[in-house]
């Protein structure tokens, strides 16, 4: 099986891709998603980090948010225990790799797996057919062993008596304030406080959003075990001036 | 075959339910769509209602609308002369029982058919799971049976002399009005009226858009036989200040 | 397998097409995108003709973008040397057959292999079940031979010195502006100028965004070997008020 992740909305590139897998291969493709902010690799790292582990032993991730065509960024693909990931080396799988350390990491640099040999479209050229030989059995003959893998800087969650920090994995499309950060942390907590624009934002913690009125700034347990920051029927991200991969300083 | 609706858009919260369908059962997954507006349990109600006879024998609506995690709305899965449904007993499945008497419900209340245990994300957890294991022969393990099952609501159709009564089914993105009135009501007529913002509005019903200038309201035949409210290159919900649910009276 | 192509966004309305189709067929159903813009038929056009090629030989295009459901457009299937193609006879095929001749063109008109009898929805009604019925062996049942097709009038595109003359295929989510015509034109050249607006934008041609400003018009080689007009982190098709079908003169 095959999960495809990208940055490219439901467009033509994607149905372009899943052509030249079959003509490849006959492993099912699962859309992941394809609404990743543009270029946001961040974004993209934290949601499939949040993803993989649902799918099944074997599962083959194409993972395509890469800002970085033309630059020397490498086009990789690695085995863990469980899975294979395919993507650029530009800090996507960081976190993904934190829990499954990769066992073998190949760059893409057989060309003879690659389709076409476009400046500008890796996502049909090398990524797709890349996944699909996988499935096959070819992981070993995609390239060369690699030693290691590109990481990406970011804010690993911390608490300290009173104070937590950590950082915006993404906003979603509602503007709701996606974490880095557990909620267990906040299990017996009922407030928190945030400074922003000069001002502090005290945000109850609650578990519904039932519970609370339009318009007002809320925490809860998104479905994942993050804390999350919300607006009932607004967006949180505005109000607070927050975006993906900013820090976060909560004060208990 | 799993049928998916759901009001998420096409999130990585729909490939994770896929992957976790995937963990259980083989069934082919295929997406009704995930563009209901946020929360609107009545659009589904009525989009499924006009969806479901399209597809094969014994299909499973996995139908996920759910303004209810948290409050003491059921899970349940339902089993029909044709077909199988799962999804919050919230009102979602008035319009297709209805048409599909439910022969047996259970409560999706046995916790070995559950995947993880949050209180948050019930279609991964409760509802995508209980449509694998139907589609593997499991129905009857899934849980308790449930004499009946919630029902939303909504203003059933009537003529009476030359007023038609009904209400707005849902707007859909491009602010088109969408009734419950059957078109046949209109074989005949060629304008209605209907009292909006205390004026009267007048609207001609044509066969096709290409018939009329840009700006104007129109009524016609939507593709399911339903008497639907338009404006050539315009949004007639905004002009007439009609939302999901409102009560409609058409004056011949 | 069968692919799908729509302006319908992902929408219900394809979810129905794929429940008729599987009364049908087994077919596999991919996705090539449903994100045409509506009534684009010159876009669909274009993105077809960039991505057919990419998928196995007899695969089967179900291309519907339509405005011309009650006029005395054609529904049309034809067989070209390595696929199908079945959609409306309104253009939406004419740079296709350039490249794959069709074999053999047949009018959708044997009602035995229509679905049900809207006016309305002709791609649940009779194309969905033409494109399933062509994936079980019976493409010469579905009517009578035609001579021909229709074609859309485009501008092909021309070098003539220092002028280059095309048109705009369409323009993207993000307002990037995809022409028509060959970036291998412009190999050795460094910038173009485009008159709009009574005056002259030069535009430099890169080969990567990140060698750019924000807000800077620049040329480009889309990722299927056509010139792109974009603007880092902005709006081009705006700033030369330019939109799909219109004339493009380029001085070098």
């Amino acid at each position: 099986m095959i999960v495809f992740l990208t940055d490219w909305g439901n467009s033509h590139y994607v149905g372009i891709c899943k052509g030249v897998i079959r003509q490849i291969s006959d492993a099912e493709i699962i859309d992941l998603t394809h609404e990743i902010s543009s270029f946001n690799v961040r974004e993209a790292m934290y949601i499939l980090s949040r993803s993989f582990y649902h799918f099944p032993k074997n599962t083959v991730f194409l993972a395509v948010v890469d800002y970085g065509v033309g630059s020397s960024r490498k086009a990789i693909a690695a085995k863990t225990r469980n899975y294979y990931f395919v993507g650029p080396d530009n800090g996507l799988f960081t976190l993904v790799f934190e829990e499954e350390p990769p066992l073998e990491i190949r760059e893409l640099n057989n060309k003879k797996f690659h389709y076409l040999n476009s400046n500008t479209f890796h996502g049909r050229d090398i990524f797709a057919p890349a996944a699909a030989h996988i499935s096959n059995g070819d992981f070993k003959k995609l390239g060369d062993l690699l030693p290691n893998y590109a990481t990406m800087p970011y804010l690993k969650p911390k608490k300290n008596k009173n104070l937590i920090t950590g950082e915006v994995a993404y906003i979603d499309k509602f503007g709701n304030i996606e974490t880095n950060i557990p909620f267990e942390w906040f299990a017996e907590i009922e407030t928190l406080k945030i400074r922003r624009k000069r001002k502090f934002f005290e945000i109850p913690i609650v578990d519904f959003y039932s519970e609370i009125e339009t318009g007002q700034l809320i925490a809860h347990n998104d479905s994942t075990g993050y804390l999350e920051i919300a607006v009932n029927q607004g967006n949180a991200a505005n109000i607070l001036n927050l975006d993906s991969g900013d820090p976060l300083e909560l004060i208990l």
